[in-house]
């Protein structure tokens, strides 16, 4: 097993899981969570997203929210952009750090965000160039690299073709997505693959979502091509919108504990995680989707 | 990736997973839930066990389900017995194929069987010989080959030493339960290779439970290495008795939707399955803990 020495890990759990979730959170709960999870080793995570409060009202907070957290030296703390006007938000957010998202699938990118592919990458340029004048970031998220919820599976060629767009335009790095959480071992390696073959494999990373459960044994298979960052939610926060009351995002205490046995290196104390894991899922009224995060509140309770 | 072709999946929901619930279920369910494995393509399913009703009541109608159930040609049931007195019972119950369990920790082995491992190999010896002389299959469990819960990590050397005397002894597969699911791929492959210097690849089994989510993980680095049997529980039936609330045994469905991905025969019907769970767990009163027929159900719904 050639698994990578160190692994990146970006925490999508306050805004991929929190957007997911039907209970709106405060300012104040958000804000202790993300400053937990910096406090808990992480390296990067997701605040929030500048998108229209009619469409994802959990999301409505996020200027107040990228005030309010403790900005730590050397933390990436990206913000969703959908187009311009987000952009504007976070600019006055004074964000460092930008996603933009588009889909491997027409018909989800259709559904998603209203647009084709291209009309997609025609909203990418002023943001784009607002970032380059800012000096900020560009992280670049491509959904339904596996399958489509509405279209079925997805061509590694086109997610290949999408992914080296956002790459040549300037995204630090691509995070490829598992939306529906449909994808196996053979499939996602045989993807990355395809991927890699025109974006550099250090400038991928994976986002897998736990529907079927496959995350952790998806993991391995991509680790072993040479894939070292991935997204991960806090107690596996986030349903699935395509499957009610199935999982959402794979649990961070889960990838947490798969790389602890592997002994791979990744600068996040796991303990710590689960706590802030119990205090948002208190805040909702829900239980940790994640295992690890499950276990071990049985073990503290 | 090396994989096995064709993988043998032996179900052990109707023992090892009812046995580890709350509620105990009647006559009329285990026997419509058995009928329902093998009518979905197992071959192998677990049935019940003849051990003292004082300790484990789940257990106390299995003469009448395997009185009752249809009984398939080639599917094997196995019953567990742990001593002489159930193998009496095993007998009346025309039985053909009985399970046999001892474990890797002293501690874990008095706690659970209340003798040490040597007296454990002292009971078995005349259930054998009765095996013998009725005509029945044995197959030997070892409990806590990762890890116990009263003596932390076991040595790989110990499990490999009792499942070559279970093996010698006449156990035609011996099967390794990582009993409280703290194993990770790395720690599991250590332990399969102990192993597999003393007892052949194609005599053993891996039975892992996923209270740390890693069942499939650990599933894919030991079939890498020439495991192709594995021990599953429908609904992830069983919970956890030593982190109560946490997950019990790995999900049948969850270990379905891996090898269908990875294109690996095994002759079942997955929506059969996830039928049969959702009909004993309407039984129980419980949601499944897998996350595959979370899914499955979702989308039913």
């Amino acid at each position: 097993m050639n698994y990578p020495k160190k692994v990146r890990l970006v925490e999508v759990g306050p805004r991929d899981g929190l957007q997911n979730e039907a209970k709106p959170v405060s300012v104040e709960a958000k804000v202790a969570l993300i400053d937990a999870l910096t406090a808990a080793g992480h390296s990067a995570v997701e605040a929030g997203s500048f998108v229209s409060p009619k469409w994802v009202p959990q999301m409505a907070n996020t200027d107040r929210v990228m005030a309010e957290i403790k900005r730590k030296p050397g933390v990436g703390y990206p913000v969703l952009v959908p187009n311009k006007q987000g952009m504007n938000g976070a600019v006055e957010a004074h964000c460092e750090e930008i996603a933009i998202f588009t889909a491997a699938s027409e018909a989800f990118c259709r559904k998603n965000t209203n647009c084709s592919i291209d009309e997609s990458f025609e909203r990418f340029a002023p943001v784009l160039e607002a970032a380059q004048k800012h000096g900020m970031k560009v992280r670049g998220y491509v959904s339904t690299v596996i399958a489509c919820p509405y279209d079925g599976k997805v061509a590694p060629a086109k997610v290949a073709e999408v992914s080296e767009r956002l790459f040549r335009m300037g995204c630090y790095e691509v995070s490829l997505g598992d939306t529906t959480g449909v994808g196996t071992p053979a499939e996602c390696v045989t993807m990355i693959d395809a991927v890699a073959a025109r974006v550099p494999r250090e400038k991928l990373a994976a986002h897998f979502h736990d529907t079927y459960g496959q995350s952790l044994a998806n993991i391995m298979a991509v680790m072993e091509r040479g894939i070292a960052v991935f997204d991960t939610s806090v107690a596996g926060l986030g349903g699935c919108p395509y499957a009610k009351g199935a999982s959402g995002n794979v649990g961070t205490e889960d990838v947490l504990y798969l790389l602890n046995g592997l002994g791979i290196d990744h600068g996040v104390d796991i303990d710590a995680v689960a706590r802030a894991g119990r205090a948002i899922c208190a805040e909702l009224g829900r239980e940790p989707a994640s295992k690890v995060a499950q276990a071990l509140k049985a073990k503290a309770a």
